[in-house]
């Protein structure tokens, strides 16, 4: 069987008996029940994904899947191409902002080339699973070929391993893109399905003309493309992007694993609904770490049901978003293996 | 002057040639413009009320001030009111949640005695600054005299002094104290003003019965007390608590000493309130930690037009979502000071 048929067979939905385990012992600590709010359901289905009485999630890192995207050649960005290699540069040399909110929650960050168009050879510290010098423009062609897309999925599922051969109980998504907002929308449009206005949005910083060009750029590539909806692999082929397809190997990954796997913003929630698509009892996995301010993200919240952990009107991806969630996610633990229980201290629990 | 005088009138707004300042340096940083939403709005703050060009908020402590209610005695709470004492005992040996949670963020804990009913003699680390034995039952008569109401003030005004001769930048506010919803519901009535309908909640779990109930108490305590909503200190006296009182305190030294204030949930920010009316520009050190689920909160942030750092349905009090608030507040301070500008890494700033 085939690395990523083989992934998706091990995924299954976390127990509800280690939740329910979850929230007994969380009833007894010296709180008035359910008063720490999301603390405590984040807490519980840590307990239920790493199914240890007392888990840890010390070793973590962050994953920051690199692609570029020949829709750029349309006009949907407000930085050029060239951006995408100079901050993997940047990611390498430590000064972005991923490198210092990993720093800050002790997270190591891994940076992986799946589809960038510049060759940065030599560059130290960059992973090379280059599969292809970047995507077709999707407003006239496929993105990539099927084979492609299942290439940079299996190297984000590789990651996955990788991590948890080396001890980690916590992954994050993240990515550097240039242009990336406009694959992610498409996808999203497909497999939600929405409206393709309703997740479009101004990216890093288009004004309201070039939201309406970008808006009709996708509808071009979907009549292009005529990707169907019960398909997602071939609509990831058609439509998404390398790192895209990395994020949702390394969800995927993660899962099987069962390692938390820490969503960061739109383009990460994109590969994640691929992956959602694939085999949905991966969401049991999948953190979501925020609301972005890109105005799609809150459709999919909205269709999905599911409630992100934090919304700092944060819009740069890399993975930011992701590492301030794994904070939260830490402490909702460290409440749950540290705090003392009603029995400890001679308080009757109330109601 | 008296202390409390003193203080106010040490209080001035932050300027905006810093805030300026600090929005050109995040303007420089390896990032599209205002793409780390909240994280550049708090640090571009920070950097206003420290006055520094790159702040350091290393040193931190929660305050939890504690004090009872006589209006227990109506049945307002789901818990009996020697919780109050057990609990205090729990945050001194470090079982409770304030405590995990303080540790996780590198803050001290101080546990103050404004008001408790119970004497809690040789309790070791309890700061005794008493003024009286719990409130008297603002149903039937007023909670304090004003010199009480001045003195427990005071209380939390000598903290954020001791703290900032300790080097502290960053206090943050919590409390303790069965039935304190009831007052803060109250003064937030009255100083907002707003129904007193809509400002009053479950508290730590009271039903439909219970909250209608509740309002009942609180509607005769607005009717025998008369407080006036320009009189701050007076409605304070007349409706508060002790351990409110010490939290306007510790707002109104902070702001004073030109540290950050952390205010945490509803009661806290019913003691915030009384600062802010004393003196609307304390509001500028004062950076409201989340959004919690006592229904009265929100009440507050859409009359005052601020936005809560966090919202996570907690609903515990004794500084929990401060502390998780001030581990935001330090990560966009990393961001600040920690990120490469455009000119080290070669990019022309785009849009």
């Amino acid at each position: 069987m085939a690395i990523i048929e083989q992934t998706l067979a091990h995924i299954r939905p976390v127990s509800s008996e280690w939740r329910m385990k979850a929230q007994e012992r969380l009833d007894s600590l010296t709180k008035p029940k359910g008063s720490l709010g999301r603390l405590e359901e984040l807490a519980a289905r840590v307990v239920a994904v790493r199914e240890e009485e007392r888990p840890s999630l010390e070793k973590r890192e962050v994953f920051v899947f690199v692609g570029d995207h020949g829709v750029v050649s349309d006009g949907v960005s407000a930085y050029p191409q060239e951006v995408t290699a100079l901050m993997v540069n940047n990611f390498l040399s430590g000064g972005a902002a991923i490198n210092v909110l990993a720093r800050s929650v002790g997270a190591e960050v891994s940076v992986i080339d799946v589809g960038m168009k510049e060759r940065l050879a030599g560059a130290e510290g960059l992973i090379d699973r280059n599969v292809r010098r970047g995507t077709g423009n999707i407003a006239v062609e496929r993105a990539m070929e099927l084979s492609e897309a299942r290439s940079a999925l299996e190297a984000g599922i590789e990651m996955a391993s990788r991590a948890h051969a080396e001890g980690m109980a916590m992954v994050a998504t993240g990515e550097m893109g240039i242009g990336n907002t406009t694959p992610s929308a498409a996808l999203l449009s497909v497999l939600l399905p929405a409206d393709i206005k309703a997740v479009t949005g101004k990216g890093t910083g288009l004004d309201d003309e070039g939201v309406r060009h970008k808006i009709q750029v996708i509808e071009k590539a979907v009549s292009v493309n005529k990707p169907a909806s019960n398909d997602p692999l071939g609509a990831l082929a058609a439509l998404g992007g390398l790192e895209i397809a990395g994020i949702c190997g390394l969800c995927l990954g993660g899962a099987a694993h069962r390692m938390l796997v820490v969503v960061d913003g739109f383009i990460s929630t994109a590969g994640a609904l691929v992956a959602m698509r694939l085999n949905p009892a991966v969401t049991d996995c999948l953190f979501f770490a925020h609301q972005s301010s890109e105005s799609g993200h809150r459709v999919f919240f909205e269709k999905e049901g599911i409630r992100p952990i934090l919304d700092l009107g944060m819009r740069l991806g890399e993975g930011t978003g992701a590492a301030l969630a794994m904070q939260v996610i830490d402490n909702s633990l460290k409440i749950y293996n540290e705090m003392a229980t009603f029995e400890d201290v001679g308080i009757t629990p109330g109601a």
